[in-house]
Protein backbone atom coordinates (compact mmCIF):
# COMPACT_ATOMS: atom_id res chain seq x y z
CA UNK A 1 0.00 0.00 0.00
CA UNK A 2 1.07 3.39 -0.72
CA UNK A 3 2.17 5.57 1.81
CA UNK A 4 0.62 8.55 3.34
CA UNK A 5 2.66 11.41 4.50
CA UNK A 6 2.62 14.62 5.87
CA UNK A 7 4.59 17.50 4.73
CA UNK A 8 5.00 21.03 5.63
CA UNK A 9 3.27 23.42 3.47
CA UNK A 10 4.50 27.15 2.12
CA UNK A 11 1.84 28.80 3.99
CA UNK A 12 3.44 27.36 7.35
CA UNK A 13 6.75 27.90 6.47
CA UNK A 14 6.35 31.50 6.23
CA UNK A 15 4.79 31.42 9.81
CA UNK A 16 8.23 29.84 10.54
CA UNK A 17 10.10 32.31 8.85
CA UNK A 18 7.77 35.22 10.24
CA UNK A 19 8.45 34.23 13.47
CA UNK A 20 12.22 33.40 13.02
CA UNK A 21 12.50 37.49 11.35
CA UNK A 22 10.60 38.29 14.38
CA UNK A 23 13.01 36.79 16.92
CA UNK A 24 15.81 37.81 15.08
CA UNK A 25 14.95 41.71 14.89
CA UNK A 26 14.63 41.28 18.98
CA UNK A 27 18.33 40.00 18.73
CA UNK A 28 19.32 42.50 16.94
CA UNK A 29 20.75 39.69 14.50
CA UNK A 30 19.95 39.71 10.65
CA UNK A 31 19.34 35.96 9.48
CA UNK A 32 19.05 33.32 6.41
CA UNK A 33 16.05 31.12 7.04
CA UNK A 34 14.98 28.37 5.18
CA UNK A 35 12.33 25.60 5.25
CA UNK A 36 12.34 22.33 3.65
CA UNK A 37 9.55 19.54 3.38
CA UNK A 38 9.20 15.75 4.44
CA UNK A 39 11.49 15.48 1.57
CA UNK A 40 14.18 17.18 2.64
CA UNK A 41 13.50 19.31 -0.87
CA UNK A 42 13.61 23.25 -0.37
CA UNK A 43 10.08 25.20 0.49
CA UNK A 44 10.97 28.95 1.35
CA UNK A 45 14.23 30.52 2.05
CA UNK A 46 14.51 34.60 3.17
CA UNK A 47 17.51 36.44 3.59
CA UNK A 48 17.33 39.21 5.89
CA UNK A 49 18.97 42.30 4.87
CA UNK A 50 22.84 42.64 5.57
CA UNK A 51 22.55 38.84 6.46
CA UNK A 52 26.20 37.34 5.79
CA UNK A 53 26.16 36.60 2.50
CA UNK A 54 27.51 32.97 2.94
CA UNK A 55 24.89 31.80 5.23
CA UNK A 56 22.26 31.41 2.38
CA UNK A 57 24.04 27.73 1.46
CA UNK A 58 23.76 27.31 5.34
CA UNK A 59 20.68 27.67 6.44
CA UNK A 60 19.38 25.90 4.00
CA UNK A 61 21.68 22.86 4.56
CA UNK A 62 21.04 23.34 8.36
CA UNK A 63 17.35 22.77 7.10
CA UNK A 64 18.43 19.38 4.94
CA UNK A 65 20.51 18.01 7.59
CA UNK A 66 17.61 18.42 10.21
CA UNK A 67 15.37 16.49 7.84
CA UNK A 68 17.75 14.23 6.59
CA UNK A 69 18.34 12.79 9.80
CA UNK A 70 15.46 14.15 11.97
CA UNK A 71 18.13 15.31 14.49
CA UNK A 72 18.61 18.72 15.47
CA UNK A 73 22.17 19.76 14.22
CA UNK A 74 23.15 20.68 17.30
CA UNK A 75 22.67 17.34 18.75
CA UNK A 76 24.31 16.19 15.29
CA UNK A 77 27.33 18.38 16.11
CA UNK A 78 27.65 16.21 19.39
CA UNK A 79 27.94 12.94 18.06
CA UNK A 80 29.90 13.79 14.52
CA UNK A 81 32.96 14.91 16.54
CA UNK A 82 36.05 13.39 16.22
CA UNK A 83 36.24 10.08 18.03
CA UNK A 84 32.28 9.90 17.91
CA UNK A 85 30.29 7.72 16.20
CA UNK A 86 29.25 9.85 13.24
CA UNK A 87 32.48 11.77 12.64
CA UNK A 88 32.97 12.32 8.96
CA UNK A 89 29.11 12.69 8.63
CA UNK A 90 29.37 15.81 6.95
CA UNK A 91 31.12 14.65 4.06
CA UNK A 92 27.92 12.64 3.04
CA UNK A 93 25.05 13.83 0.82
CA UNK A 94 27.62 15.41 -1.39
CA UNK A 95 28.82 18.27 1.38
CA UNK A 96 25.14 19.46 1.93
CA UNK A 97 25.38 17.93 6.13
CA UNK A 98 25.83 20.87 8.50
CA UNK A 99 26.85 19.94 12.02
CA UNK A 100 26.73 22.94 14.22
CA UNK A 101 23.44 24.48 15.68
CA UNK A 102 20.33 26.13 13.72
CA UNK A 103 18.82 23.43 12.56
CA UNK A 104 15.72 22.31 14.04
CA UNK A 105 12.98 19.01 13.12
CA UNK A 106 9.78 19.86 12.96
CA UNK A 107 6.75 17.41 14.08
CA UNK A 108 3.50 16.89 13.99
CA UNK A 109 1.67 14.11 15.72
CA UNK A 110 5.17 12.53 16.87
CA UNK A 111 6.60 12.67 13.24
CA UNK A 112 8.70 14.90 11.10
CA UNK A 113 6.87 16.87 8.58
CA UNK A 114 9.60 19.18 7.46
CA UNK A 115 12.51 21.82 9.30
CA UNK A 116 13.55 24.61 10.17
CA UNK A 117 17.29 25.79 9.20
CA UNK A 118 19.05 29.36 10.25
CA UNK A 119 22.15 30.84 9.79
CA UNK A 120 23.87 34.03 10.28
CA UNK A 121 24.82 34.69 13.64
CA UNK A 122 26.95 32.24 16.45
CA UNK A 123 25.23 29.02 17.00
CA UNK A 124 23.26 30.93 20.30
CA UNK A 125 21.80 33.27 18.02
CA UNK A 126 20.93 30.69 15.50
CA UNK A 127 19.39 28.07 17.81
CA UNK A 128 17.02 31.08 19.83
CA UNK A 129 16.06 31.86 16.28
CA UNK A 130 15.09 28.65 15.09
CA UNK A 131 13.54 27.51 18.15
CA UNK A 132 10.99 30.76 17.77
CA UNK A 133 10.35 29.38 14.09
CA UNK A 134 9.52 25.89 15.87
CA UNK A 135 7.51 27.25 18.50
CA UNK A 136 5.14 29.20 16.02
CA UNK A 137 4.66 26.18 13.71
CA UNK A 138 3.73 24.02 16.87
CA UNK A 139 1.75 26.73 17.86
CA UNK A 140 -0.51 26.70 14.31
CA UNK A 141 -0.75 23.04 14.44
CA UNK A 142 -2.49 23.78 17.98
CA UNK A 143 -4.72 26.53 16.70
CA UNK A 144 -6.07 23.96 13.72
CA UNK A 145 -6.82 21.20 15.92
CA UNK B 1 37.59 54.82 -5.02
CA UNK B 2 34.87 52.71 -3.39
CA UNK B 3 31.99 51.66 -5.88
CA UNK B 4 28.44 52.50 -4.61
CA UNK B 5 26.33 50.22 -5.99
CA UNK B 6 22.05 49.10 -5.58
CA UNK B 7 20.66 45.92 -4.53
CA UNK B 8 17.25 43.96 -3.78
CA UNK B 9 16.12 44.28 -0.54
CA UNK B 10 14.04 40.97 1.34
CA UNK B 11 10.87 43.58 1.31
CA UNK B 12 11.72 43.87 -3.04
CA UNK B 13 12.01 40.45 -2.82
CA UNK B 14 8.72 39.46 -1.54
CA UNK B 15 7.01 41.63 -3.65
CA UNK B 16 8.57 40.45 -6.70
CA UNK B 17 7.77 36.49 -5.24
CA UNK B 18 3.89 37.37 -4.43
CA UNK B 19 3.90 39.02 -8.06
CA UNK B 20 4.67 35.85 -9.45
CA UNK B 21 2.69 33.27 -7.36
CA UNK B 22 -0.63 35.75 -8.57
CA UNK B 23 0.67 34.64 -11.91
CA UNK B 24 1.18 31.36 -10.74
CA UNK B 25 -2.30 30.91 -9.81
CA UNK B 26 -4.09 32.18 -12.74
CA UNK B 27 -2.53 29.85 -15.12
CA UNK B 28 -3.19 27.47 -12.37
CA UNK B 29 0.54 26.05 -12.29
CA UNK B 30 2.24 25.74 -9.40
CA UNK B 31 6.14 27.12 -9.34
CA UNK B 32 9.54 28.20 -7.60
CA UNK B 33 10.93 31.54 -7.29
CA UNK B 34 13.71 32.60 -6.79
CA UNK B 35 15.45 35.86 -6.12
CA UNK B 36 19.28 37.30 -6.07
CA UNK B 37 20.86 40.10 -5.24
CA UNK B 38 23.40 42.62 -7.27
CA UNK B 39 25.93 40.05 -6.00
CA UNK B 40 24.69 36.94 -7.05
CA UNK B 41 23.59 35.49 -3.86
CA UNK B 42 19.90 34.22 -2.90
CA UNK B 43 17.67 36.85 -1.38
CA UNK B 44 14.73 34.54 -1.10
CA UNK B 45 12.90 31.49 -2.87
CA UNK B 46 9.48 29.93 -2.18
CA UNK B 47 8.14 26.89 -3.42
CA UNK B 48 4.12 26.87 -4.13
CA UNK B 49 2.37 23.56 -2.69
CA UNK B 50 2.83 20.42 -4.97
CA UNK B 51 5.26 22.05 -7.22
CA UNK B 52 7.83 19.92 -9.00
CA UNK B 53 10.57 18.61 -6.33
CA UNK B 54 13.45 19.80 -8.39
CA UNK B 55 12.89 23.01 -9.25
CA UNK B 56 14.04 25.26 -6.63
CA UNK B 57 17.54 24.54 -7.97
CA UNK B 58 17.04 25.99 -11.21
CA UNK B 59 15.03 28.90 -10.12
CA UNK B 60 18.02 29.57 -7.81
CA UNK B 61 20.12 28.61 -10.69
CA UNK B 62 18.04 31.15 -13.27
CA UNK B 63 18.58 33.94 -11.28
CA UNK B 64 22.04 33.47 -10.45
CA UNK B 65 22.23 33.00 -14.14
CA UNK B 66 20.26 36.08 -14.97
CA UNK B 67 22.09 38.32 -12.54
CA UNK B 68 26.15 36.30 -13.47
CA UNK B 69 25.41 38.05 -17.29
CA UNK B 70 23.06 40.68 -17.03
CA UNK B 71 20.81 38.83 -19.60
CA UNK B 72 17.53 36.97 -19.32
CA UNK B 73 18.10 33.03 -19.47
CA UNK B 74 15.81 32.97 -22.94
CA UNK B 75 18.04 35.42 -24.31
CA UNK B 76 20.80 33.17 -23.46
CA UNK B 77 19.78 30.51 -24.52
CA UNK B 78 19.62 31.32 -27.97
CA UNK B 79 23.15 31.94 -27.81
CA UNK B 80 24.14 28.75 -26.07
CA UNK B 81 22.76 26.42 -28.26
CA UNK B 82 25.35 24.01 -30.58
CA UNK B 83 27.38 26.22 -33.27
CA UNK B 84 26.67 29.43 -31.24
CA UNK B 85 28.39 31.86 -29.48
CA UNK B 86 27.93 30.59 -25.85
CA UNK B 87 27.09 26.90 -26.47
CA UNK B 88 29.34 25.37 -23.23
CA UNK B 89 28.83 28.56 -20.93
CA UNK B 90 25.87 26.21 -18.86
CA UNK B 91 29.11 23.85 -17.85
CA UNK B 92 30.85 27.17 -15.96
CA UNK B 93 30.49 28.46 -12.52
CA UNK B 94 30.48 24.80 -11.15
CA UNK B 95 27.11 23.92 -13.16
CA UNK B 96 25.08 26.74 -11.55
CA UNK B 97 24.54 28.51 -15.24
CA UNK B 98 20.71 27.87 -16.45
CA UNK B 99 19.90 28.34 -20.60
CA UNK B 100 16.30 27.96 -20.74
CA UNK B 101 13.31 30.47 -20.12
CA UNK B 102 12.71 31.67 -16.59
CA UNK B 103 15.62 34.16 -15.36
CA UNK B 104 15.60 37.80 -15.76
CA UNK B 105 17.68 40.34 -14.61
CA UNK B 106 15.92 43.14 -12.30
CA UNK B 107 17.18 46.98 -13.57
CA UNK B 108 16.86 50.04 -11.60
CA UNK B 109 17.58 53.32 -13.46
CA UNK B 110 19.39 50.95 -16.16
CA UNK B 111 21.79 48.93 -13.48
CA UNK B 112 21.03 45.34 -12.75
CA UNK B 113 20.09 45.17 -9.16
CA UNK B 114 18.81 41.68 -8.75
CA UNK B 115 17.38 38.68 -11.05
CA UNK B 116 14.02 36.59 -10.08
CA UNK B 117 14.14 32.87 -11.72
CA UNK B 118 10.73 30.93 -12.37
CA UNK B 119 10.81 26.84 -12.58
CA UNK B 120 8.17 24.34 -12.34
CA UNK B 121 6.39 24.71 -16.04
CA UNK B 122 7.25 24.89 -19.62
CA UNK B 123 9.77 27.69 -20.31
CA UNK B 124 6.85 30.06 -21.91
CA UNK B 125 4.68 29.21 -18.25
CA UNK B 126 8.09 30.05 -16.49
CA UNK B 127 8.11 33.39 -18.63
CA UNK B 128 4.45 34.59 -17.88
CA UNK B 129 5.18 34.13 -14.05
CA UNK B 130 8.69 35.88 -13.89
CA UNK B 131 7.85 38.64 -16.28
CA UNK B 132 4.66 39.73 -13.86
CA UNK B 133 7.42 39.53 -10.94
CA UNK B 134 9.39 41.51 -12.99
CA UNK B 135 6.64 44.12 -13.97
CA UNK B 136 6.21 44.67 -9.83
CA UNK B 137 9.41 44.95 -9.31
CA UNK B 138 9.08 47.82 -12.14
CA UNK B 139 5.96 48.79 -10.66
CA UNK B 140 7.11 48.91 -7.14
CA UNK B 141 9.75 51.49 -8.52
CA UNK B 142 7.61 53.77 -9.78
CA UNK B 143 5.49 54.43 -6.82
CA UNK B 144 8.67 55.28 -4.57
CA UNK B 145 10.06 58.38 -6.86
CA UNK C 1 13.38 49.80 -0.91
CA UNK C 2 16.60 49.27 -2.59
CA UNK C 3 19.16 49.21 -0.48
CA UNK C 4 22.28 50.84 -1.12
CA UNK C 5 25.86 49.39 -0.71
CA UNK C 6 29.58 50.39 -1.14
CA UNK C 7 32.17 47.55 -2.67
CA UNK C 8 35.43 47.45 -3.37
CA UNK C 9 36.77 48.79 -7.28
CA UNK C 10 39.16 47.18 -9.08
CA UNK C 11 41.71 50.73 -7.98
CA UNK C 12 41.21 49.60 -4.74
CA UNK C 13 42.18 45.75 -5.20
CA UNK C 14 45.20 46.62 -6.86
CA UNK C 15 46.18 48.87 -3.95
CA UNK C 16 46.32 46.03 -1.59
CA UNK C 17 47.67 43.60 -3.91
CA UNK C 18 50.63 46.09 -4.33
CA UNK C 19 50.70 46.90 -0.71
CA UNK C 20 50.77 42.52 0.07
CA UNK C 21 53.47 42.12 -2.54
CA UNK C 22 55.74 45.03 -0.64
CA UNK C 23 55.00 43.25 2.47
CA UNK C 24 55.52 39.60 0.98
CA UNK C 25 59.08 41.22 -0.66
CA UNK C 26 59.75 42.00 2.99
CA UNK C 27 59.51 39.06 4.89
CA UNK C 28 61.27 37.20 1.58
CA UNK C 29 58.38 34.93 0.73
CA UNK C 30 56.13 35.02 -2.52
CA UNK C 31 52.35 34.91 -1.76
CA UNK C 32 48.99 34.50 -3.56
CA UNK C 33 47.02 37.37 -2.69
CA UNK C 34 43.14 37.79 -3.92
CA UNK C 35 40.33 40.01 -3.60
CA UNK C 36 36.52 39.85 -3.18
CA UNK C 37 34.17 42.58 -3.52
CA UNK C 38 31.25 43.09 -1.44
CA UNK C 39 28.82 40.03 -3.15
CA UNK C 40 31.64 38.14 -2.27
CA UNK C 41 32.91 37.79 -6.12
CA UNK C 42 36.47 37.57 -7.34
CA UNK C 43 37.69 41.03 -8.17
CA UNK C 44 41.74 40.52 -8.45
CA UNK C 45 44.25 37.87 -8.16
CA UNK C 46 47.91 38.02 -8.26
CA UNK C 47 50.61 34.79 -7.81
CA UNK C 48 54.07 36.26 -7.19
CA UNK C 49 56.73 34.29 -9.15
CA UNK C 50 57.27 31.26 -7.65
CA UNK C 51 54.21 31.13 -4.80
CA UNK C 52 53.09 27.53 -4.52
CA UNK C 53 51.03 26.37 -7.30
CA UNK C 54 47.84 25.31 -5.09
CA UNK C 55 47.47 28.58 -3.27
CA UNK C 56 45.37 30.48 -5.83
CA UNK C 57 42.46 28.32 -4.99
CA UNK C 58 43.04 28.87 -1.28
CA UNK C 59 43.80 32.95 -1.32
CA UNK C 60 40.65 33.23 -3.47
CA UNK C 61 38.75 31.17 -0.84
CA UNK C 62 40.36 32.78 2.08
CA UNK C 63 39.20 36.51 0.69
CA UNK C 64 35.79 34.58 -0.30
CA UNK C 65 35.19 33.45 3.74
CA UNK C 66 36.24 37.04 4.96
CA UNK C 67 33.56 38.17 3.11
CA UNK C 68 31.00 35.55 3.42
CA UNK C 69 30.97 35.84 7.28
CA UNK C 70 32.43 39.32 8.00
CA UNK C 71 35.23 37.72 9.92
CA UNK C 72 38.53 36.84 9.76
CA UNK C 73 39.46 33.36 9.07
CA UNK C 74 41.87 33.31 11.58
CA UNK C 75 39.20 34.06 13.77
CA UNK C 76 37.07 31.86 12.53
CA UNK C 77 39.11 29.12 12.41
CA UNK C 78 39.05 29.33 15.84
CA UNK C 79 35.13 28.91 16.58
CA UNK C 80 36.49 25.78 13.74
CA UNK C 81 38.07 23.36 15.55
CA UNK C 82 36.62 20.20 16.88
CA UNK C 83 34.23 20.35 19.60
CA UNK C 84 33.75 24.20 18.88
CA UNK C 85 30.56 26.30 17.71
CA UNK C 86 31.25 26.23 13.77
CA UNK C 87 33.17 22.83 13.69
CA UNK C 88 31.71 21.50 10.02
CA UNK C 89 31.68 24.93 8.46
CA UNK C 90 34.29 24.29 6.23
CA UNK C 91 31.75 22.01 4.42
CA UNK C 92 29.78 24.41 3.07
CA UNK C 93 29.21 26.67 0.20
CA UNK C 94 31.16 23.78 -1.53
CA UNK C 95 34.02 23.50 0.21
CA UNK C 96 35.33 27.06 -0.08
CA UNK C 97 34.98 28.14 3.34
CA UNK C 98 39.18 28.26 4.66
CA UNK C 99 39.49 28.36 8.20
CA UNK C 100 43.14 29.09 8.87
CA UNK C 101 44.70 32.62 8.90
CA UNK C 102 45.03 34.94 5.62
CA UNK C 103 41.44 36.35 5.09
CA UNK C 104 40.29 39.67 5.90
CA UNK C 105 37.17 41.68 6.03
CA UNK C 106 37.76 45.08 4.49
CA UNK C 107 35.47 47.66 6.07
CA UNK C 108 34.42 50.90 5.46
CA UNK C 109 32.38 53.16 7.73
CA UNK C 110 31.92 49.78 9.60
CA UNK C 111 30.60 48.12 7.09
CA UNK C 112 32.15 45.13 5.12
CA UNK C 113 32.78 46.19 1.48
CA UNK C 114 34.96 43.18 0.16
CA UNK C 115 37.89 41.35 1.87
CA UNK C 116 41.41 39.88 1.12
CA UNK C 117 43.23 36.69 0.76
CA UNK C 118 46.69 35.06 1.11
CA UNK C 119 47.72 32.31 1.02
CA UNK C 120 52.03 30.59 0.22
CA UNK C 121 53.24 30.75 3.72
CA UNK C 122 52.39 29.73 7.52
CA UNK C 123 49.94 31.39 8.67
CA UNK C 124 52.09 33.92 10.57
CA UNK C 125 53.50 35.00 7.37
CA UNK C 126 49.61 34.90 5.52
CA UNK C 127 48.37 37.33 7.88
CA UNK C 128 50.79 39.73 8.30
CA UNK C 129 50.94 40.09 4.23
CA UNK C 130 47.04 40.41 4.75
CA UNK C 131 47.42 42.94 7.51
CA UNK C 132 49.64 44.96 5.08
CA UNK C 133 46.98 45.15 2.57
CA UNK C 134 44.46 45.77 4.89
CA UNK C 135 46.08 48.72 6.25
CA UNK C 136 46.55 49.61 3.06
CA UNK C 137 43.38 50.21 1.91
CA UNK C 138 42.39 51.30 5.08
CA UNK C 139 45.15 54.75 4.30
CA UNK C 140 43.32 55.00 0.81
CA UNK C 141 40.14 55.85 2.67
CA UNK C 142 41.74 58.40 5.02
CA UNK C 143 42.74 60.26 2.14
CA UNK C 144 39.57 60.34 0.03
CA UNK C 145 38.05 61.83 2.90
CA UNK D 1 66.98 14.75 -17.38
CA UNK D 2 64.77 16.85 -15.87
CA UNK D 3 63.27 19.52 -18.75
CA UNK D 4 63.37 22.70 -18.47
CA UNK D 5 60.23 24.61 -19.12
CA UNK D 6 60.03 28.71 -19.60
CA UNK D 7 56.41 30.19 -18.01
CA UNK D 8 54.65 33.73 -17.88
CA UNK D 9 55.94 35.90 -14.81
CA UNK D 10 53.61 37.98 -12.73
CA UNK D 11 55.07 40.80 -14.51
CA UNK D 12 54.25 39.85 -18.08
CA UNK D 13 50.82 38.99 -17.12
CA UNK D 14 50.16 42.21 -15.75
CA UNK D 15 51.39 43.56 -19.14
CA UNK D 16 49.02 41.18 -21.07
CA UNK D 17 45.92 42.87 -18.30
CA UNK D 18 46.71 45.76 -18.79
CA UNK D 19 46.74 45.56 -23.11
CA UNK D 20 43.31 43.69 -22.48
CA UNK D 21 42.24 46.18 -20.16
CA UNK D 22 43.11 49.19 -23.05
CA UNK D 23 41.50 47.63 -25.83
CA UNK D 24 37.77 46.58 -23.30
CA UNK D 25 38.33 50.41 -22.86
CA UNK D 26 38.38 51.26 -26.64
CA UNK D 27 34.94 48.60 -27.12
CA UNK D 28 33.51 50.37 -24.23
CA UNK D 29 32.83 46.88 -22.61
CA UNK D 30 34.48 46.04 -19.16
CA UNK D 31 35.66 42.82 -19.02
CA UNK D 32 37.18 40.06 -16.92
CA UNK D 33 40.92 39.05 -18.03
CA UNK D 34 43.16 36.03 -16.40
CA UNK D 35 46.47 34.40 -17.24
CA UNK D 36 47.69 30.91 -16.28
CA UNK D 37 51.21 29.83 -16.44
CA UNK D 38 52.57 26.96 -17.99
CA UNK D 39 51.41 24.35 -15.51
CA UNK D 40 47.85 25.98 -16.42
CA UNK D 41 48.13 27.64 -13.06
CA UNK D 42 46.52 31.39 -11.93
CA UNK D 43 48.93 34.06 -11.93
CA UNK D 44 46.63 36.91 -12.14
CA UNK D 45 43.48 37.74 -12.54
CA UNK D 46 41.13 41.41 -13.18
CA UNK D 47 37.74 42.45 -13.14
CA UNK D 48 37.27 45.75 -14.69
CA UNK D 49 34.56 47.84 -12.55
CA UNK D 50 30.88 46.65 -13.56
CA UNK D 51 32.13 43.16 -15.09
CA UNK D 52 29.58 40.61 -15.35
CA UNK D 53 29.43 39.14 -11.60
CA UNK D 54 29.77 35.33 -13.61
CA UNK D 55 32.75 35.86 -15.53
CA UNK D 56 35.46 35.70 -13.15
CA UNK D 57 35.13 32.02 -13.38
CA UNK D 58 34.98 32.02 -17.21
CA UNK D 59 37.70 33.98 -17.58
CA UNK D 60 39.98 32.19 -15.30
CA UNK D 61 38.78 28.51 -17.01
CA UNK D 62 39.12 30.27 -20.87
CA UNK D 63 43.12 30.76 -19.88
CA UNK D 64 42.88 26.87 -18.41
CA UNK D 65 41.73 25.43 -21.48
CA UNK D 66 43.55 27.50 -23.84
CA UNK D 67 46.75 26.07 -21.83
CA UNK D 68 44.98 22.41 -21.06
CA UNK D 69 45.11 21.48 -24.68
CA UNK D 70 47.38 24.77 -26.87
CA UNK D 71 44.48 25.65 -28.41
CA UNK D 72 42.34 28.97 -28.97
CA UNK D 73 39.16 28.12 -27.13
CA UNK D 74 37.61 29.67 -30.34
CA UNK D 75 38.97 26.86 -32.42
CA UNK D 76 38.40 24.07 -29.56
CA UNK D 77 35.06 25.26 -30.02
CA UNK D 78 35.06 23.91 -33.26
CA UNK D 79 35.87 20.28 -33.07
CA UNK D 80 33.76 20.31 -29.74
CA UNK D 81 30.08 21.03 -30.99
CA UNK D 82 27.62 18.28 -31.32
CA UNK D 83 29.04 15.10 -33.97
CA UNK D 84 32.63 16.24 -33.89
CA UNK D 85 35.74 14.82 -32.44
CA UNK D 86 36.02 16.97 -29.13
CA UNK D 87 32.17 16.79 -28.14
CA UNK D 88 31.71 16.30 -24.50
CA UNK D 89 35.55 17.17 -24.01
CA UNK D 90 33.61 20.25 -21.68
CA UNK D 91 33.04 17.66 -19.14
CA UNK D 92 36.66 16.87 -18.50
CA UNK D 93 38.50 18.34 -15.83
CA UNK D 94 36.39 19.00 -13.12
CA UNK D 95 33.86 21.27 -15.95
CA UNK D 96 36.60 23.45 -16.11
CA UNK D 97 36.93 23.58 -20.03
CA UNK D 98 35.46 26.46 -21.67
CA UNK D 99 34.45 26.15 -25.45
CA UNK D 100 33.95 29.47 -26.72
CA UNK D 101 35.83 32.22 -27.73
CA UNK D 102 38.34 34.16 -25.41
CA UNK D 103 41.16 31.99 -24.64
CA UNK D 104 44.39 32.07 -26.41
CA UNK D 105 48.05 30.08 -25.63
CA UNK D 106 50.65 32.37 -25.27
CA UNK D 107 53.39 31.19 -27.46
CA UNK D 108 57.32 31.99 -26.85
CA UNK D 109 59.83 30.26 -29.13
CA UNK D 110 57.15 28.31 -30.62
CA UNK D 111 56.18 26.73 -27.09
CA UNK D 112 53.27 27.49 -25.01
CA UNK D 113 54.51 29.10 -21.79
CA UNK D 114 51.16 30.51 -20.80
CA UNK D 115 47.35 31.63 -21.67
CA UNK D 116 45.13 33.95 -21.38
CA UNK D 117 41.27 34.32 -20.87
CA UNK D 118 38.90 36.94 -21.50
CA UNK D 119 35.10 36.74 -20.42
CA UNK D 120 32.45 39.64 -19.49
CA UNK D 121 31.11 40.39 -23.51
CA UNK D 122 30.20 38.59 -26.82
CA UNK D 123 32.55 36.05 -28.15
CA UNK D 124 33.56 38.53 -31.05
CA UNK D 125 34.44 41.13 -27.77
CA UNK D 126 36.23 38.67 -25.59
CA UNK D 127 38.35 37.94 -29.04
CA UNK D 128 39.46 40.94 -29.72
CA UNK D 129 40.27 41.82 -26.13
CA UNK D 130 42.47 38.65 -25.53
CA UNK D 131 44.16 39.32 -29.25
CA UNK D 132 45.00 42.55 -27.40
CA UNK D 133 46.99 40.60 -24.42
CA UNK D 134 48.24 38.27 -26.73
CA UNK D 135 49.89 40.52 -28.72
CA UNK D 136 51.21 43.19 -26.19
CA UNK D 137 53.11 39.63 -24.77
CA UNK D 138 54.72 38.97 -28.09
CA UNK D 139 55.86 42.34 -28.39
CA UNK D 140 57.22 42.66 -24.87
CA UNK D 141 59.16 39.09 -25.72
CA UNK D 142 60.77 41.22 -29.00
CA UNK D 143 61.32 43.78 -27.00
CA UNK D 144 63.76 41.62 -24.86
CA UNK D 145 65.42 39.86 -27.34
Amino acid sequence: MTLTIETISLQEARTIIEACEKKANEIKHPMHIAVVDAGANLVAHARMDNAWTGSANIAINKAFTAKSFDISTADLAKESQPNNQFFGIHNSNDGRIMIFAGGLPLLKDGKVVGAVGVSGGTGEQDSKVAEAGKAAFEKSLALVK
